[in-house]
């Protein structure tokens, strides 16, 4: 089996078109003000701790349930910046790519390590198409992303997207 | 404590002025044919088996003991690259940034996800400033890769580094 195929075996895809300028989804992804209103599925709400975006730039989200509570943290770093074309970021790796402590094997939470790799590109009529690829280290945790819903949270978080730059940034 | 202090209690830094210049460091560095002689210290061996020098490319190495049995696979990526300034790469994430499989508690070899920072500079009289830093998750394994002899053994490389280039890339 060829490393393309076992990679492809660790890895969730949300694939979207969206009716939005591709260049207003980068900035929607990559500044402080404009993430927190739609990065996590309604009535979860998320808060930048820390946001520095380049590679190896801390990617440190708090997200609190509908109640306000804390979840756990989901911090990590970004891995590549290309403007209005990729970013991607892990939780393996930390600010300045130090490797993340060892997760808690307890844990109800999506507490694994996780790359995310978003890529945008233009579409005529000022849309945009969106992947969002999640990689995952072993099967059974993208077995167990794929059961918290990383379809429909990610498609909800897309269309939160949506509506948040057609409300704020058009 | 900053998050500066914090990371720091988790490296271990080799640095080195070296009698050879920056630019041909990086190329014994980020080739394939000039990395295998210096790379691992002798009598100890390695071997390429995938290497693509850009970020998220493979840097997986084979060490082989001094009566050629394969030592547990070196497997990883790059992070940085930086001609002739920085090159960065980690096991915490495979090629691709895929999150590594989770390492064998059991094992004694150097079996826990490590980043490595590697900044080169140029100095006066064709030389180079050379700085490795490691970065580990915890401070348990920062210093079982200390009494491992990570100063020694990186001492040692830089020293056949320095001797190959004299011989081969001069």
């Amino acid at each position: 089996m060829s490393k393309t195929q076992q990679a492809n075996k660790l890895e969730l895809v949300l694939e979207r078109e969206l009716d939005v300028p591709c260049n207003l989804v980068w900035k929607a992804w990559t500044t402080r003000e404009h993430i927190e209103p739609w990065w996590c599925p309604k009535p979860y709400s998320a808060k930048v701790v820390d946001m520095n975006v380049k590679p190896g730039g801390a990617f440190n989200m708090q997200m609190f349930d509908p109640e306000g509570n804390k979840l756990p943290p989901n911090n990590g770093c970004y891995l590549e910046v290309v403007e209005n074309e990729r970013l991607s970021f892990t939780s393996a790796l930390l600010e300045g790519f130090q490797p993340a402590p060892e997760t808690d094997k307890n844990s109800e939470g999506c507490d694994f390590p996780f790359t995310a790799i978003i890529t945008f590109s233009d579409l005529p009529g000022g849309k945009t198409k969106y992947v969002a690829r999640g990689l995952h280290r072993n099967e059974a945790e993208m077995k167990k992303h794929e059961q918290m819903g990383f379809q429909e949270g990610w498609g909800m978080c897309a269309d939160q997207l949506v509506a948040y730059i057609k409300e704020n940034l058009m």
